[in-house]
C-alpha cells in the first residue's frame, strides 16, 4: 500500500450557508471578484444576496459574468484581465462547473504571467493563485473539492485541467438551497457526472483507501438520492445527500484522478461543446461494458460494488445497471445524437491519447488506440 | 446536516518512503530541527538514516532529544529556543506522538511570542508556525494527521491540545517499518489511543459525514489487525493497516473531537504521568457502560457498529467487546493499578472540567460534574 493524499480542502456544508459568505471572504481579501454565468445567478437572485452579504461584511465586489458552457482557455484569460484591471485580491466562483472551473483558473492566471496551456500541460508550474472561494449551484462537478480547472483550447479543440494545489479554495461553501432552483435536466446530467468521478476514481489503478470509501460512499448516495430527486420526490434530506456525493466526487479524483469515461469524454466535448454529462452517458455503458468483460479478476469486486450502489447485483449486471440509471433520467444518449458525426472518430482518437494519457493510464484495462476507436464508434 | 470540514492534511503512505524525507524537506527550508526522544530513534538507527537522507538532499539538521512522555509546555519552550537559536526554518518530528505533538507546538512557538497556555486555552491565535514534516514511529497518536499538540503544563498539571491549522504538517510520511521495532507493550496502549480516537470521534456530537466513514474504516482495521499483531502474527499487510487506521484517527478527532475518554484521561496523566492509552484502558470501559446504558435511542445503534468492527453483535454487548479487546492487549487496568490514588479524584474531575469542556459537550451523554466524579471512582 503507497499513496499520497494532499489536498487541503475547506468545506463549509449546509443549507443556508451561503449567508456565511460575507465572513468568510472578508479572511481573505478586501475586493472579490464573483465569477458568474450569463443568467441563472441573477435570474434566482443568488448573485444579488452574495453582492449584499459581502457588503456587509466590508467586501466590495465587482462580477465577471461572461463564463460560458465547457469554459475556454481564452475565457479565463479574460476573467483574469478583468480581475487584474480592477484590483481584486479574492476570486468566487458561483455557479456550475464550468463557471468554478474559469473562476479557479483566473485566480491562478491573474499571478501567474506566460501560456496558460504551458500550466495545463504541465511544461510550467506554480504554486500561487488568488484565494478562492466557490458556491456550487449544481451537484456535479464537485469542482469545490479539487484542485481541477478543466478548459479548453478554442484554437485546437484540446480540453484538459489545469491541475494544481494553488487552485484549491480557501473554502468552498456547499449550500443544496443554492442548487434546488436547478432545472430537471441539468440535474440528471450533473448526477450522472457525479456518478462517474466518484466511479472512474473508484477502479483508478491509482486509488487509495481513502478515496476508495468516499467513492463508494458517493456512489451509494447518488444510487439512493438521484432518480427519486429527479423524479420529483423531493426532499431536503435527498439534496444535501447528492451534494455532498457530488463534493465527494470532486475530492477522489484530486488524488485517484479519472478514467476512461472522462478520458474519453473531453474529446467529445472539446470538438463539439456538448454537455459534458450528456457525453458522459452515451459513453460511459460502452466503456464499462468492454472494461468489465476483459477485466483482471481482482477487478471484478469492484465492478459488483458499483453495481450495487445503483440496484444491481453484481459484475456481470453492472453495466446493464449503469445504462437503467441513464434510461430513469431520461439520458439514454449516443454520440450521434449529441452532435458528433463518424467522421470526428480519428480526431477524438488521437486527441484523448493527447489530452487524456492520465486517464488511459489510470484506466483497469489498457486499452490501445484501436480500441479506443473502437469505443468510440460503438458509442455513436 | 451541516459540519466544516478544513483539515490540509499531506499525507505520504508507504513502506520505505522514510527514504524520501530529503526530498520532501528540501521544499521546506536549508536548516531542520530534528525532534526526537531521548534513545528509540538512535538506537534504531533510524534518526542516523533521517540526518543522512537530509543531508544527501542538501539539508542541513540538528537534534532536539530531550522530549519527555506526556511533554511539557516548558519542553516545547525549551525546543522553540533552540529552534531559533539554531536559525533552523523546517522542524521535523520523528517518534511517537509525544514527540510529534513537542515538535509541532515548537514549530509554533519558534515564531510565536506570548504564553503557550494563552494559545492552548485560545485567549491568543496564530496563523503561523515553522514548517512541519512529521514521521511517527508508532501507530497510535495520529497526530500526523491533525492540527493538534497535546502537552502539560508542569505548574497546574493541566494537559490540553494546543490547536491550529498552522500546526498541521506540511507532509507526514507514515512508513510502517518505521513502527516494527516497538515493543509489543506499546503497540498496546497505542493501538488502543488509536481505536479510542476513532470511537470517540464516531460518537462525537459533531461527527459528520466524513468523519463518520473514516473512524469505522479505522476501527475495523484496528478490530482485524492489532491482536493479532500485537500476539506476534506480523504481516507488513497489518503493520499497512494499523498506521493508516491510526492516522486515520488522528484526522476523525480533527474535525469531530475527542469524547470522554479522552477527556477523563488527560486530568489523570497530567496529574501523575501515566501512560496514555494505559489511562485510557481504565477509563473507557467504565465510561462506555454508563454511556451506552442512558443514551438516546438513536445513539444506540453507532454502539452497535462499534462493537461489530471488534467482534461484538450489537450495543448491548459493546462494552464487554472494549472490555475482551483490553483483555487480549493485557491492557485491563484500573486506576488505582497505574498510580491513581482516591483523594486525586475531586482534582481529575475539576481538572477535566477545565481543560475537557470540548470533550464533554461533544460526548453523546451529558454528564454532570458529580456523574464524573462517580465515573472516576469506578475506574478506580
Amino acid at each position: 500500500m503507497e499513496f499520497q493524499y494532499n489536498l487541503p480542502v475547506n468545506l463549509i456544508f449546509g443549507r443556508g450557508s451561503v449567508s456565511r459568505i460575507g465572513d468568510i471572504a472578508v479572511d481573505y481579501g478586501s475586493k472579490a471578484c464573483i465569477v458568474t454565468g450569463r443568467s441563472s445567478t441573477r435570474k434566482s437572485g443568488l448573485l444579488n444576496r452574495v453582492a449584499e452579504y459581502l457588503e456587509k461584511a466590508g467586501v466590495e465586489s465587482v462580477v465577471f459574468d461572461r463564463v460560458e458552457q465547457n469554459p475556454l482557455t481564452t475565457t479565463a484569460m479574460e476573467a483574469a484581465a478583468f480581475i487584474r484591471q480592477e484590483k481584486c485580491d479574492t476570486v468566487i466562483g458561483l455557479g456550475g462547473g464550468s463557471i468554478m472551473d474559469c473562476a479557479k483558473a483566473a485566480a491562478f492566471l491573474s499571478v501567474n504571467d506566460g501560456d496558460i496551456n504551458d500550466y495545463i500541460f504541465g511544461r510550467r508550474k506554480s504554486s500561487l493563485a488568488l484565494p478562492i472561494i466557490l458556491v456550487p449551484t449544481t451537484c456535479g462537478t464537485g469542482s469545490e473539492g479539487n484542485g481541477f480547472a478543466v478548459l479548453t483550447n478554442p484554437l485546437n479543440g484540446d480540453k484538459k485541467s489545469l491541475r494544481c494545489n494553488a487552485i484549491v479554495a480557501k473554502a468552498s461553501i456547499i449550500d443544496s438551497e443554492c442548487m434546488m432552483t436547478m432545472p430537471k435536466s441539468i440535474l440528471a446530467s450533473v448526477g450522472f457526472d457525479a456518478f462517474c468521478h466518484c466511479m472512474e476514481a473508484f477502479i483508478s489503478k491509482i486509488g487509495q483507501p481513502l478515496t476508495d470509501m468516499m467513492s463508494l460512499q458517493g456512489m451509494k448516495l447518488i444510487g439512493k438520492y438521484l432518480v427519486p430527486l429527479y423524479e420529483g420526490q423531493c426532499s431536503l434530506e435527498a439534496w444535501d445527500a447528492l451534494s455532498w456525493a457530488s463534493t465527494l466526487g470532486g475530492m477522489v479524483i484530486h488524488s485517484a484522478g479519472v478514467t476512461l469515461p472522462h478520458g474519453m469524454e473531453h474529446p467529445a466535448s472539446g470538438l463539439r461543446n456538448i454537455v459534458h454529462g450528456r457525453g458522459l452517458a452515451a459513453l460511459t455503458p460502452v466503456i464499462m461494458e468492454e472494461t468489465i468483460s476483459c477485466c483482471a479478476e481482482e477487478d471484478r469486486k469492484k465492478f459488483a460494488e458499483i453495481s450495487r450502489c445503483i440496484g444491481g447485483t453484481d459484475e456481470t449486471d453492472c453495466a446493464a445497471e449503469i445504462r437503467g440509471l441513464l434510461d430513469r433520467l431520461q439520458l439514454s444518449e449516443t454520440l450521434t445524437g449529441l452532435g458528433i458525426r463518424e467522421e470526428d472518430v480519428d480526431w477524438m482518437t488521437e486527441n484523448c491519447i493527447k489530452v487524456s494519457a492520465a486517464g488511459i493510464s489510470c484506466h483497469p484495462v489498457s486499452f490501445s488506440r484501436s480500441q479506443i476507436r473502437e469505443l468510440y464508434r460503438r458509442a455513436l
